[in-house]
């Protein structure tokens, strides 16, 4: 991490010790303006599975997020703890000297929009770096030279600030991995200036200022071909922690983590699922969660195709010792956590069973052993999770699931016991 | 069509004079088994957007339903139609005859799935004939020597009979136009079997038979490209057929509809809208409805690329008299109405507007004149619909959307005023 | 097959005895005006794969006839069979009613438009008929009423013929198996109108007339989901006719086809390969093809997946004995022409296997036993053939390649020795 | 510029001062092992558009590079000139400290790669810089632990080097304008290896080394939106540079870009050439080339669909000075270089039309006024060049234009006249 982010000591106050341990701080970050920019013409572009109606999905998301206050659990959300971020004068100019750039928002342009940002309350602007800015957001006297090249296509406007519709899932950009956070570079380009968003927030904000270890990642360097996506990262305990390897999480990315946290003794072992190339294996959390100290859902289809490899540290100079398995994946994994894992496959037919894992069922937040989140429309699944003890919480999923994203993607857990 | 529907004197209890006229009787779906088979990975196969949950999908249509009958509109369901038309042994086996074949089912399979099919009670028999027979339907001891050649894929079956998730769209079918129907043939032809199934009840069943009228269009006939769908066809009164030439409502299938209904003096013009090539602008009731006599609903975006034309009879032995007109579609419309047409634009700024479009927006059953039933989500047409006086009756879209129809679409008037 | 073609004695002077038998008649089709039609953005809809040089595609087609030729194989050309079939007054009447209807190009056009044709010369009309007609190529004074309909989208022609340029592979529209042919139903609709060219030269061309027997398919009549293509069907000798069950040649077609062969007493039994669902297995011969009595050459990726099924008659009322085979699919071709099948696997390694298999590096065409045609351009493949002693004659695939297949697909035999 | 490239005095042998003045030296790269990696089922994973016949690719681009030769234009191989740039140690080092690194290689892996690539011979090691390293590639007792995590699938492997098989347009990667050159940051970031190859030749190779006068880019750094590809850029004489703003080239790389020629002298103006975002106009030069001093060829359908905008400097703070201009694109060109336009539409009918802009007739590279290089398979363009007084010298497209680019795109001129 670059050197204005000095690692500190690392706070009690946060730090991820299991999947399923009580959960006492979580990130989230509401649906808005990102959302209201989405269209069928442009959502693909924007890295949206599809349109949604807005304002159900915030009212659904509010929904989640009481029920998670409800039980005592402290709910940070992201518009927000980027805004008091952004009241304090260097962290705005540190997130802005970063964002409003000649390659990012074009020479002719730059300087008059930085002053024009300058010049917006704190949450106005947290909400535009967040929800994007528009040629429509501007005033209407505002015309520097470079404007007339912005495009205007089928009505849409070529962006000045690209909307980030995926906050939405707090869980791919920053992975707290017991006591120290990554920062994730994500597979796709257009997606890094999330990552960014959350250096600001964990650099500046009061409540983690000075306090947050970083393993690895930096959205201020390009790390090519070395990705990785939080959906994909597990500290399931023991010392454990399982990463899915998939397009989106690469063996270059993983095996770096791997060998940070060997180094700072902040894990003993990675357990590595190769994730079969397939749009619904997109992470491994759409596939597989645990949902009680000996309970996981899983998606049998893709987890059967899963290659398992454990990785642990070995002497110099090969540092890294890796291991094929040749049990399953759930087995390895149970080992690891010394019980025998039930399994609860993603439910009914197999027709039901393929359109529950779509819409995120095997994509559960744990609030504590036993006790976890999960969309409402995936009734089979939360039946047989019933049946087998789980208290399954129902949200609605018909705007949120729209995403592609269950409980589990959009929550980034801060603190959580072992 | 063919001579088993010798068409008969047109009674007086079916007949569409307007888009908007009081609505009498009208044709609905539910959906069901059909929706049970769609997944991610078929539902491309089966035509269908997406997958939904089917319950909700239910209780919306249900409600949509009710709301109907509490105004005294008649609604017929095509699953009860249907099972009353199978109860009549001969209308059972010309049903059985056209769809069990060796071309449709397979030999070595054909005869022992009639076999099974006979012996289904009718209410079993309609479910199927709409929502499909999979393997996974028989009995366990049904083993005829063709069944080891259906394919088993990705857990998917083969369909001894295809499920037909289309048949919620009752709009696209069949299409009364004044005092007579059209039986489309329909773009896809994994959708012909929709309209055989429409052949059945409308010759069949006793509250049509041999009373129904029927234009043009014959599913037991290879139509080539004269293919028609219903969202294309708008009876909209004044002796005026309103048609949308699209990728699915081809030049072939008007121009022998327009023919058709001056011999038989059904109508006296028809007006094309050409439209562009676009998958939004799928048919003509995705960009323009009536809502009032005097008041329409557009998508600007594709109502402004339209080209119009009127085709009217001439002498032998031209026949058709076709004339490219110069003004705006929408001016056209409201001359043949003899009014000024007020517009109003799906709602909202260019984002809003473009999914709202998405959404069905536009897509609004008229019940009677200025009383307009459409998809909660697009609040802002709705609400630029209310300022201007128009009762909007809203309906859940969240799972009956996902099918990329709204309350036109579900619906096919069969009696309504001028 | 329709009353029309009463099919007759069988005439010695064509018939398919093997794949690799000495070859005598043959029959091809010249690239030409449909090839002149295609475009980048239309040619997805022609069903075709790319765009081609096409004075260097008829170049090359030519030479490969002239090899042929060059060796006493009699080759006969679509083009020229069909204009001498159009020659014959009601050779042309029966043709012209079928393709000149309202459904296909519409009313108010059909009628000037089958007046225009009628006053074709033969030659020029089998060029429209397989080349297709478009307002272009009309008279600038030719204006019937419905010629306003006719869409033009980005400098492209709606057609009144459409352009069929898939004619130039021979082999999928009709299959010759021992004795007699078949009249296939492609999968795409748009392709049906091949096969009733087809049906017309077989029909009345005065070296076919009254001799042809056809064991099954009518391109008058729709078969539904039952699909043939002749890149499937292999009759290998030894009455056992090979085909491919893909996702162009369904099981609805096969065991019709394999109960009409049994019937007739014109082949023992049929062996089905059952082809995963891949763009690269689109028919069994782009994946195996046979060079000599005891040769073949396979793409070892496909063909490992296959599952293979041997049909035979069964006494009624089952009929048909379908069995699942456990050996491998060239074992069991092997034994059922009592040989020890060799295989050539597509040459080179992984990179150069599979661009050779897309570049029909698979589909040979014997001449005679251990002679084949194969494209340039595999060079390892044909090395590879050489070294096991077959004599590999090349012909130039640079342009021809592009529609994705080779001199198999090219090729229609009609005469092949045992 | 990084400062290890601390731009130097300009050299007199380097400059590019129009599109038609006679050429003295080029660079260009040959097909080679980076196109035997490709198939059909990877080829739009390594951003090429097809499988070509790589050994006559090779042979026709050779006797484009002899036909050069013959007419005493310098030829620079970019193999051959990365293979004298890697016999200096500093230089290889400088390129393998930037290439092999845990973030592209992987940690368990990149150490080891590392050793076996400074092992290789220079010429051995261009070859895989450019063609990729697979592990097939490797000894086979070459078993660092990471390498087990590497991926194989459908038989190909995950690369240690990923291949750069559109290396073969040098035109994209940098861009000679007048007396300097950019080093463009590409539109896909798994093409900005190339550039840095070209940072390395031009850094350390003896016939650049200390004269090379960048402009902008440097891909060592993320330019984030702002990217360039040379196929939009033209220094076409008189102080002008054209450049096309396409996806690929975007007004934040444009605007800089502008600037740092305005600052340095390097340039008075930029006619930026605005184009509608369809992939038949990825790059300008695949829709407007120039063949003569007074004549270019253009592609009508896109080239009126283009918005011109000149960019001239302006006084501080402003800087730039943009304007929209209401004339056609060609005329502003004509009007900057001093003549009235002529112009060659690409020919043929409008099948043809489309068909040879696809087949890049469009894209010429002028050797001289009025001596142009095309593809042979562009007949009908060719000849409405020749008809205008232009030499066109042919070379064979069959396999080199399936990558879809032309004479202009497969070179990078690095001394040209006015």
């Amino acid at each position: 991490m670059s050197e204005s982010f000095a690692p500190a000591i690392t706070m009690p106050e946060y730090g991820v010790h299991s999947e399923v341990g009580r959960l006492q701080k979580v990130l989230v970050c509401s649906p808005g303006l990102a959302h209201h920019r989405l269209t069928p013409s442009n959502c693909q572009d924007l890295l949206f599975d599809d349109v949604m109606w807005v304002e159900n999905a915030e009212r659904d998301h509010a929904e989640f997020v009481q029920l998670m206050r409800d039980r005592d659990i402290q709910v940070m959300e992201l518009h927000t703890l980027l805004a008091e971020t952004l009241a304090i004068p260097h962290a705005r100019a540190w997130l802005l000297d970063r964002k409003v750039t000649p390659d990012e928002v074009g020479l002719g342009l730059a300087t008059d929009i930085r002053g024009y940002l300058d010049e917006l309350p704190s949450d106005e602007l947290a909400k535009h770096i967040i929800g994007g800015l528009s040629t429509l957001d501007l005033p209407r006297d505002f015309s520097p030279p470079g404007i007339q090249l912005v495009r205007e296509e089928s009505g849409m406007r070529d962006y000045l600030l690209p909307p980030l519709p995926n906050t939405l899932f707090t869980r791919d950009t920053t992975s707290w991995v017991y006591e120290g956070v990554t920062l994730n570079p994500l597979y796709w380009s257009a997606r890094h200036a999330e990552t960014l968003v959350m250096k600001a927030v964990y650099g500046f904000h009061p409540d983690f200022g000075d306090a947050v270890n970083v393993w690895w990642g930096d959205p201020e360097f390009d790390h090519g071909l070395a990705t990785l996506e939080g959906g994909d990262v597990m500290p399931i305990g023991n010392g454990t922690v399982v990463v899915g390897m998939s397009e989106r999480s690469s063996r270059q990315a993983i095996t770096q983590l791997a060998m940070e946290l060997f180094l700072a003794e902040g894990a003993e072992q990675v357990i590595v699922a190769k994730l079969p190339r397939l749009r619904s294996a997109m992470h491994l959390d759409t596939v597989f969660t645990l949902a009680d100290r000996d309970l996981c859902t899983v998606f049998p289809g893709i987890i059967d195709e899963i290659e398992t490899f454990t990785i642990r540290e070995a002497p110099a100079p090969t540092m890294l010792d890796v291991r094929r398995e040749d049990r399953p994946f759930v087995e390895v994994v149970g080992e690891a956590l010394g019980v025998e894992l039930r399994v609860i496959a993603t439910g009914g037919d197999r027709y039901a069973s393929e359109r529950q894992q779509w819409d995120s069922g095997n994509n559960l937040l744990a609030l504590e052993p036993g006790v976890v989140v999960a969309y409402d429309r995936n009734t089979q699944t939360n039946d047989e999770l019933r049946a087998a003890g789980v208290e399954v919480i129902e949200i609605v999923g018909a705007e949120l699931g729209r995403g592609r994203g269950g409980a589990h993607c959009m929550t980034q857990p801060l603190l959580r016991d072992a």
